[in-house]
């Protein structure tokens, strides 16, 4: 199995007023220099022409945008019922965003679409719109038929791959959020996602504790040993390899990360500060559990430089790129 | 002021059965590459015999230490009741190895020494001989007459400085511990060390949230609004450069960090993920708020490698160079 056997990627271009559309032109401007294969825009194309010059190719569906990739931007037309201009975004422009989302990950569900990569959004206006869910993630799961909580948020860069157990709640709601139950089956559906999505036929995941110097056995903290090292053990039990408690901040220097795939984490900071510190302008977001591939990049919709022809495509680049070697690699041992 | 007007630097041993002897020792040894300037070794010397066959000077005194540094790893010798082999702590290397920090620390506090760099001690052996503070920096405190709230562990690296606000606590216990006096007075500790240790005549300190993406404007914890944002104003009124709250997950990348000269975090791992992702091998701990320099590796005594000739000297290295950049600096404004 090759990239050339599958269809091309489907990317929604996320708010029309955020920088989704400028990014996208950029990595079409650039899709050789940041080897990328053939993707198409789903969205409003005023949005792109708002803040690029170049050709885009008005396409009906994913074959035929593989074959207009060399001649400019594919994209599938979703006109919306304003032309947002960048950095004010709207209602309709949330509805917008909603409606490409769903065509991107229906092309997707249905084989059309080798994968899904999903622009930024703006949470806010959706919810005004009646969005119900906490973000594209669960709507993505629930489109896909699997429950929100099956599915696993990975940020994943060139040296580093974290997965946070839990992740939007306060601090001081964290403690009481763990389990030995959920740390199991969110580091389950890990190892499953480093095997099915990353080919790695016999993942290591490595577990973090959750205190400091992971807990020195009980003096600082007893989430170690009375939740975290039973869910480890339970996994060995499965014949998975998984190895820790390890106290966080000696899991991510190089020679650490060379031991294992993934990391496990037990709160959004612990997994997110060190993929960031290390693989800022590389990290991806990868929903771990689904049905079919899906890649984010890890940054916001950035009303505030939208429009300013200063917006880094590196980051939306490198989730092509991911979304590919994932589909790929999940064709391959399907 | 430069190097050659000050006198060397003293080094602790630490625990006689851990790294300490053997990575002093090819601290010397390669003091060329590493860019040492003198310094002298505070301990018993049997501890380096075990692990070393290079030559030892015994000294008198620093000054002595300054003739002899060319001809081989100058020592004042404390003479220890036993013989530790490495990776066996006793007792006695406890009384050894506190010996050796209150030589060391009252030789920098009467100047005779630059500054004193601290091996690593075992906290439970000297907890069994009485020792009555959590670790080596409260007895350096202590025997400076600064109360231990007034000193601040800074985590240095080459492209990066941290300041934890709270340090060793169980992660639950951080939001309580947590109130807007102690982020003021923590950060104009480390506001004050940023000019008299690093020379930094109008420091910039960022200050990171406590909760994922800072809060979202309370919705995600509101320690950010009622806690950091008012430590914040009170340091700026005074007239210091502070900003934030941070998301701490976008605060470490490389732009993000030449903004600021040290980022004010709020727990131990906020802290030192990101310092030990990055420079593991150069993190240096740095007291703010002494009336004399102290560094330390940012290692333990590793009892597990002691005497297989695997330690690695560098974070010692990176210790004793920082004392030395630090006591010149402070020298030059004083």
């Amino acid at each position: 199995m090759t990239r050339a056997s599958l269809p091309p990627i489907a990317v929604s271009l996320g708010d029309p007023a955020g920088i989704g559309p400028e990014v996208i032109a950029k990595c079409w401007d650039c899709r050789g220099d940041f080897g990328l294969p053939p993707f198409v825009a789903i969205g409003d194309g005023r949005s792109i022409a708002n803040v690029w010059d170049g050709p885009i190719e008005i396409v009906d569906n994913p074959r035929e945008a593989e074959a207009a990739f060399d001649f400019g931007l594919p994209l599938i037309q979703l006109s919306a019922a304003e032309n947002d201009l960048p950095g004010h975004p709207s209602v309709a422009g949330a509805h917008a965003s909603l409606d490409a989302l769903e065509l991107a990950v229906g092309l997707a569900r249905s084989g059309s679409a080798a994968a899904v990569v999903t622009g930024p959004v703006a949470k806010e206006q959706l919810y005004s719109i009646g969005f119900q869910h906490p973000g594209q993630t669960e709507f993505v799961a629930e489109r896909c038929g699997v429950a929100p909580g099956n599915v696993v948020m990975m940020l994943a860069g060139p040296t580093l791959r974290t997965v946070p157990v839990t992740t939007h709640l306060p601090l001081s709601a964290v403690p009481q959020a763990l389990s030995a139950g959920l740390i199991e089956s969110r580091g389950r559906a890990t190892l499953r996602g480093l095997q099915r999505n990353f080919g790695i036929v016999e993942p290591r995941l490595a577990v973090s504790g959750l205190n400091p110097h992971s807990g020195e056995g009980g003096d600082l903290g007893r989430e170690e040993i009375e939740m975290i090292a039973p869910a480890i053990a339970a996994l060995a039990a499965e014949g998975w390899r998984v190895s820790g408690p390890y106290p966080a901040d000696t899991m991510f220097h190089g020679r650490a990360r060379a031991n294992y795939d993934a990391a496990l984490c037990m709160y959004h900071d612990q997994a997110l500060i060190p993929i960031k510190a290390l693989h800022f302008e590389e990290a991806v977001n990868v929903t771990l559990g689904l049905p079919i591939v899906r890649t984010a990049p890890d940054h916001g919709t950035a009303f505030d430089i939208a429009g300013q022809d200063c917006a880094d495509p590196r980051p939306l680049a490198a989730a092509i790129r991911m979304a590919c070697e994932n589909a790929v690699l999940r064709a391959e041992s399907a």
